[in-house]
């Protein structure tokens, strides 16, 4: 069984304020106050692991360790089986220091030229680590195929070329509320609370 | 069509004594004389690139450029797609410095657990440069299952747990020439020779 979330404060190991924003409008319902990594000047570790896993680990641990408090990482990605899993655990890397997605989503077309196969999902996995040590993670999928041209203008990173499985509409497409029904960031968090989080009487 | 090699020599990007000796006698019926980038005092170059293709051309034109002679390179790894298509191009580093692949396998169990699909495939890339900066790439692959525990002593990497589709005993139990018949390197290696060399007449 795992270990639940005392109470009190939680550092966010992200530098990016959407997921911080994002985090804790979730996490509101849980009593659960949020601080961000970068909001308390603690460094952001290389992501030097090999599986989604190990990276979300590396942060939360990373940033457990420098603040004292327990901290909640995420570390997410676009998988393509026809191009050996990529690019993986490099989505964001593929976008490049200047976070052009639209290039990162020209690369995937270009590396998909002459396959047939098109079929990718998101992965995301929170890790939730305790300054003892103790870590808790959990993991979202949410499977689709690779389209092209991109379409649509919501959500970001590759969404607009991520169709999602039942559906005509990208997630650049669907409207926000649709788009996390079945994300693969929703699906994680709920694992999350349901595992380590109790909901607080008003 | 591919750009043929005209003969003379070529640069094998390797400072692996194996992958040399292997090298040398694949290449031995066209006429070509080959000398390791070892050999030569060329810099291992790191592997930064996301796919395999992006190693295998990176190593190939790092040696051509250092070297003024084309050059030939390989990258290859073990893809699970339950992992992600995880150690892929990490394949050799999930060793560890001191290359232990009993780790590696170990590693890969443990990342199995709960996890039923179990189809896995070796991927190789050869790439081929030349010192105009024009390369060649070809891909093989070999589709299988990963089988636990480890079995036999034949082979490298993670070859005892690499059971190929249709055969009972994995690549550490199979004879050298019949799972040389099958490899992923053969395929690739084939791809090559048939697209840029010209066998030699006695």
């Amino acid at each position: 069984m795992a270990r639940h979330f005392a109470g009190g404060t939680l550092v966010i190991a992200t530098h990016n304020r959407g997921k911080l924003a994002e985090m804790e409008d979730l996490l509101r319902p849980y009593g659960v106050k949020v601080v961000s990594a970068g909001a308390l000047g603690l460094p952001e570790p290389e992501e030097t692991g090999t599986t989604f896993e190990a990276n979300a680990e590396l942060k939360a641990l990373a940033a457990t360790k420098a603040s004292g408090l327990p901290a909640l990482a995420d570390d997410s990605g676009l998988v393509v089986p026809a191009l050996d899993g990529a690019p993986g655990i490099y989505s964001a890397r593929w976008a490049g220091e200047s976070k052009d997605f639209g290039l990162a989503m020209a690369r995937v077309e270009h590396e998909l030229k002459g396959k047939r196969d098109r079929r990718c999902y998101f992965v995301a996995v929170l890790a939730l680590a305790w300054p003892d040590g103790h870590i808790e993670t959990f993991r979202g999928e949410v499977h689709g195929s690779v389209v092209f041209p991109p379409r649509g203008t919501r959500g970001f990173g590759y969404d607009p070329i991520f169709l999602p499985e039942g559906k005509s509409e990208t997630f650049g497409e669907l409207a926000s509320e649709e788009r996390m029904a079945v994300s693969h960031r929703t699906v994680a968090f709920q694992q999350l609370v349901e595992a380590c989080f109790r909901p607080q009487r008003a």
